[in-house]
């Protein structure tokens, strides 16, 4: 039923538990009466017998499109020489940040109650540049690429991101002790950018010390930035604070303003199909999806009523420690909306 | 006063608080009666102005006659072309593993108090190998370099420290998933040392993965044994489980048996001579000696009557929200001996 004020978006349920928590996203967005038509295309560990590749062009279309799209969690292929479709999914769409808002769920008790803070991740260079090879036998070396374009690209990125969410503080995360050329020209690169936003602060934070403030006082922090690697662990870090990758959302932003949001989580096959996976990580980004799309409104709804679902505790799922299934979970948010 | 059975060791005190925390372990061990005969020297932020150097070539000699020493912290020399002098010591000395047990301190309260577990680092290659280019304008690279046969030795070293200390599981701790060739050969060696003992349990774990399991639950782990800057980071992600650089030990093993320990925080300038710096770090560290020259019953009551001081509250550092002086809460510690 598409309308004059219908937004297209594209939605890859993804493999294992994927469809199902999928279902639960179209479910709270039709329930919360939010303008999406979806455009649902398969990608993951199945070949597409078509095209005998795990991934059509037809996908990839889709989201360069509508500009916005929401994945669930992939497997990867079996088999020598497959690269993951998460990374290949960020290559083909040149996502260059990684987004993860990350904040403690009141109700849900972990060590940490004090979370608030987002991680921006470069996302397509550093150490995953895939350069690799033997020196001599016994000897082998990757290389970590660093370039002033997509340093400048994710330093704007994160700062832009903080100025229009009211953050206060930017902290730009590296090695450049031991990486003076690399890591010093990431540095160097939110340097610049930092000048052009004099009323956010901006620190620099050496990664060691990093993890070790972040355990003892992760409140310390607001907006990191940093290169691919050391985002992936402190993304994942900071995850953990606050209940795992299960709870947390994720937005990757390509250039042209393109935004896929995704569960990073895994496909969890043990539980696929039983109607007891949580949906969400996936709900959280499709939040963030909707915030992206400026549907300001719609966010703060769906956002509250999953928060206030997970705080009330009466349906929670096995993993955090209940025994909804995915299904009286999803309706509970609808209740709350 | 030398005797037949008396022990030399090299002790570099270090810059700022070393002095002062070096004094503490001197008078602990005077106390606990410990066979060892310190040979003092200076490495630290300050010339020689014999040799106009850094580091002088008698204080390497000494730790490599004496095969054991001790380290306090060591400010960078300032001014450009300067390596830290940490680094320097590392290579000079061919200090291949960086050994980091970390476990919550009775009476010491953090977010954590189920903490028991050993970091072994590779410290002498990987991403610290200093080679970086620019390879057109905005455009570094940094090299990564695994080698076989470091990669064999620090796991021959975890393996053979699970097995002597009693401890049931070694994790190699790795990101080959991305990094196939490099991580992938890191662990291809962990791989064949775990062969020749199949009484330690033998895990992988992806690092990203690593840190989040670490946060929500460290007693999973045991023995983690990582190329260098994963140690890096993991090493202080722990630390600050426990409550930070000032209460953990460090001891580096090199080449033909020598053993370096050293606190592993800074240098603190700020409080440096006022009597108020907390010289845990150093005496744990210390302990860590003495069991590498299998002085266990030295080592045994050295740290049960500085984990005792701890837990018992009325003697402690300002760092530790207490307000003892150095020599106050040494003095406990001997009374405890
Ligand atoms: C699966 C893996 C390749 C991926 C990464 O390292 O980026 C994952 O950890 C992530 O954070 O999305
Ligand atoms: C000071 C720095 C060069 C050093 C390192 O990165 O190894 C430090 O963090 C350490 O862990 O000893």
């Amino acid at each position: 039923s598409s309308s004059a004020t219908t937004i297209r978006a594209t939605l890859f349920p993804g493999d294992g538990i994927g469809p199902e928590i999928a279902e639960s996203v179209k479910q709270v967005f039709r329930e919360a009466d939010v303008p999406i038509e979806w455009e649902e295309h398969y990608v993951g560990d199945q070949i597409d017998p078509r095209t005998q590749s795990f991934l059509t062009w037809e996908s990839l279309e889709s989201v360069r499109r509508n500009g916005v799209g929401l994945k669930g969690p992939m497997a990867t292929p079996i088999g020598k020489g497959h690269r993951s479709l998460n990374l290949t999914l960020r290559k083909e769409l040149n996502l260059y940040a990684n987004v993860r808002p990350c904040y403690s769920l009141p109700g849900y008790k972990t060590r940490y109650d004090d979370v608030n803070l987002i991680t921006i991740r470069e996302n397509t260079e550093g150490e995953y540049s895939g350069l690799e090879h033997q020196v001599v036998r016994g000897v082998v070396e990757s290389l970590k690429i660093i370039t002033r374009q997509a340093s400048l690209r994710v330093a704007e990125y994160a700062f832009h991101y903080a100025k229009t969410h009211g953050r206060e503080r930017v902290s730009a995360i590296h090695k450049a002790n031991i990486m003076q050329k690399t890591d010093g020209l990431f540095l160097k690169c939110c340097r610049e950018v930092a000048e052009k936003y004099p009323e956010i602060k901006y620190e620099e934070v050496v990664i060691d010390n990093c993890c070790m403030m972040l355990v003892k006082n992760p409140a310390l922090f607001d907006v990191l930035v940093m290169p691919n690697l050391y985002g992936d662990i402190i993304s994942d870090l900071c995850a953990g604070l606050i209940g795992g990758l299960g709870l947390t959302p994720s937005c990757n932003i390509g250039e042209g303003g393109i935004a896929l949001a995704e569960a990073v989580h895994g496909s969890a096959p043990d539980i696929a199909g039983k109607n007891l996976a949580n949906p969400t990580a996936l709900l959280l980004s499709s939040v963030t999806m909707l915030r992206h799309l400026e549907l300001h409104d719609k966010a703060n709804r769906i956002q509250d009523a999953i928060l206030n679902t997970i705080a009330e505790g009466k349906y929670r799922t096995a993993d955090l420690g209940g025994s909804s299934s995915t299904s009286d979970f999803t309706r509970a948010i609808c209740d709350h909306l």
